[in-house]
């Protein structure tokens, strides 16, 4: 018999919306999330999600340096620690970003997160009034439009090409708010193999969004998750290097390169907007696990990171390029893809007409399920296009999901011809 | 030579202040963290924390569930989770509060929170709207004011006695506010062991809260980090375990019973509560570390909290024996303090006239911290009294910490009678 709660869900006679904020009675479950619902525990080819693959976990490396954490520095690890973060992870991060991306910070320009999405909403409370004007790419990352989503901004969205962000078009809208007398907060970018399209953002263009911040004197949130996954083409700095003017807010995370299960992300920026980070994340968690800090420490501090970097690099590779060529194999002409050189994912647009929304159910149907595009623009303005992860499944399924896919488009173009 | 940023704070052109939002800008670095900030690598007894003593960590178990959460179930506790929380920790948690606490609930009453402190943000964000009254103790836990205040309510503070909130007078304010028009949204109660007081809420007040919920319509937030930390007296049900009605929300955490560095606590409520908070859940944080959720599950489910449970007591009822004692032995008369059956605090009040945080200079001077009392009233009316913290330091450095603090209060008597 089924657990009865002491609730008693049906006959309650509580009103319970009434207790409600305004602000929660707005809060709606993700659509995508209730979509995706209908792929649990089925033989369905997920596309859709956004998960590593357990295989590039360090399964081993942790086992030992969790041993070593326990052993040695159990006291410190489990308790309560700083706000701002543990000290030598943060000594640690600075340093390899240093190395890794010539991006020039002290600690004091870091603060630790719990994952990156606690530094998009932490972002979102620091920054953003309603009504203030927030650019990001179209499409852009869900969840950051989830975040930011809370505190009311005025969201405005600029294409992309295959070299990111069409900086032409940003400077016209740039131009266009300040004659209607409106300034931006802050531009949004994933700089670097972008979710969901894949395009990295070219270097003339990330000093272009360098002057034009300066110019109409906003703030960029750089958001790299992604950045360490090349499988091709030449490596690029974040623009957060080049920014001699304290106005990049850089996001990183090991949720790529560690593991998601820790919870561990990072912002470096000017210890100013650091410090009301800070203040603002002591009352939203109080610090983020010790522990998994620690833990973290250790893996960077000891080298692993960059030692895990190649292997995932290598098992994620051959998955691109089975996707890449799954795509050219079996899609029907009118339907166009991106060519990522690293990330998680690829942009698939299906010719205009086509709903991705609507046709998910026959895709699952059919035995293969993707994020339908719209969930990517604040408006919903784009219907047919659709976010494809290459990380999580074989290369056989792959294969096999972009097989049924494209018949599911085919079918969807012939009957939109009837 | 110190890390140059390059940020450049000094030369900085940027007009930092321009980008924070009207919430941030009235942000300010808690003074008592300031104050505290004095103690810091020094040779004071601090009194001031709220930690558990690292002795009550139990570091061989951690150790040899970690080993076999790496083993068997590696790939689930490394990747992400569903954002209400890892279904076999949540049933762990069930089965556990039923047993201990006679508090009937499923799994779908529970939901996993980053610590108690995102539980109290997360309540802050799902119920309050700028203005409505939300009624806490006069003392409360400061960091739950902080949370709360982000969300602008009114706060009203009812004072306590030796068996918890009065009654009495809470509900004369509810009359008055009724008929000002003003309705409660919550009443946020640490009805065990309270943080600053130490006291605890009878049975009998217990159950006439909950009366009074229900005539004049509010939900209870009730939050119990102590409750299993009991050196005397009877045990005694949560508010919770006589909830017929979906009024109260239970907050839960394993920071005090297995170790604050894991961030894992939980609310326990009604489903249609629990899912709204879930949602507000996805967006801050998208999930609890997997990692610890998994540990804590194997804590729970192996028996571990069960055993270390009276461990932890045998450590802290001599601290707590030992600060009753001293109190008795050193302090002036006109100096009052609470008699705590179980927790982590005493509440000491000084004679009428004297400024605990004016003081606060010249304890440290002799060498003993404390948190000064106003932090813990919104409206930091009362400026006598202070909390003390009896588990982090051993009984020789609390007798010695008393005998200053008392020395420190008399020196205040005998200048405020010249």
């Amino acid at each position: 018999m089924k657990e009865r709660s002491i609730e008693k869900t049906e006959a309650l006679s509580l009103k319970h919306e009434k207790f409600f904020s305004k602000k929660a009675l707005e809060m709606k479950a993700s659509e995508t999330r209730e979509l995706l619902k209908l792929v649990e525990n089925s033989n369905v080819i997920s596309l859709a999600g956004g998960m590593p693959a357990p295989e590039t976990f360090p399964v081993d490396i942790i086992g030992e340096i969790t041993q070593e954490v326990i052993k040695n520095h159990a006291a410190q690890a489990l308790q309560y620690g700083t706000t701002n973060g543990f000290t030598p992870l943060r000594n640690a991060i600075v340093e390899w970003m240093k190395k890794k991306y010539s991006i020039q910070i002290s600690k004091d320009n870091l603060i630790i997160t719990t994952g990156s999405q606690q530094a998009l909403d932490l972002i979102g409370r620091v920054f953003i009034n309603p009504g203030d004007v927030v650019i990001a790419e179209a499409p852009t990352y869900l969840s950051a439009l989830q975040a930011f989503e809370y505190y009311k901004p005025e969201f405005v969205q600029i294409p992309l090409d295959d070299e990111g962000i069409r900086i032409d078009l940003l400077e016209e809208k740039l131009k266009e708010l300040k004659s209607q007398g409106k300034s931006v907060k802050f531009v949004y970018t994933i700089s670097i193999f972008q979710n969901p399209a894949g395009v990295t953002m070219s270097e003339k263009r990330r000093k272009e969004i360098l002057e034009l911040a300066s110019q109409y004197d906003f703030i960029i949130i750089e958001d790299n998750p992604y950045g360490e996954l090349r499988y091709s083409g030449s490596p690029i700095r974040p623009i957060k290097s080049w920014d001699d003017d304290g106005r990049v807010l850089y996001l990183g995370t090991l949720s790529k390169v560690l593991a998601p299960g820790f919870r561990i992300g990072w912002i470096a920026g000017d210890p100013r907007f650091i410090n009301k980070l800070e203040i603002a994340k002591q009352s939203v968690d109080l610090c983020t696990s010790t522990f998994n800090q620690v833990i973290a420490w250790k893996y960077i501090e000891g080298g692993y990171l960059d030692k895990q970097i190649p292997k995932i690099v290598e098992f994620y590779k051959p998955r691109r390029d089975a996707m890449l060529k799954a795509l050219e194999d079996f899609m029907p002409e009118g339907v166009k893809w991106t060519k990522p050189e690293g990330g998680m994912f690829i942009w698939v647009t299906a010719p205009e007409g086509i709903d991705t929304k609507l046709m998910f159910e026959k895709a699952v149907a059919k035995g293969v399920a993707y994020v339908p595009g719209e969930a990517f623009y604040a408006h919903r303005e784009v219907k047919n296009a659709m976010r494809l992860n290459f990380t999580y499944v074989s290369e056989e399924k792959i294969r096999e999901g972009i097989s049924r896919l494209a018949e599911t488009i085919k079918e969807e173009i012939k009957k939109s011809k009837i």
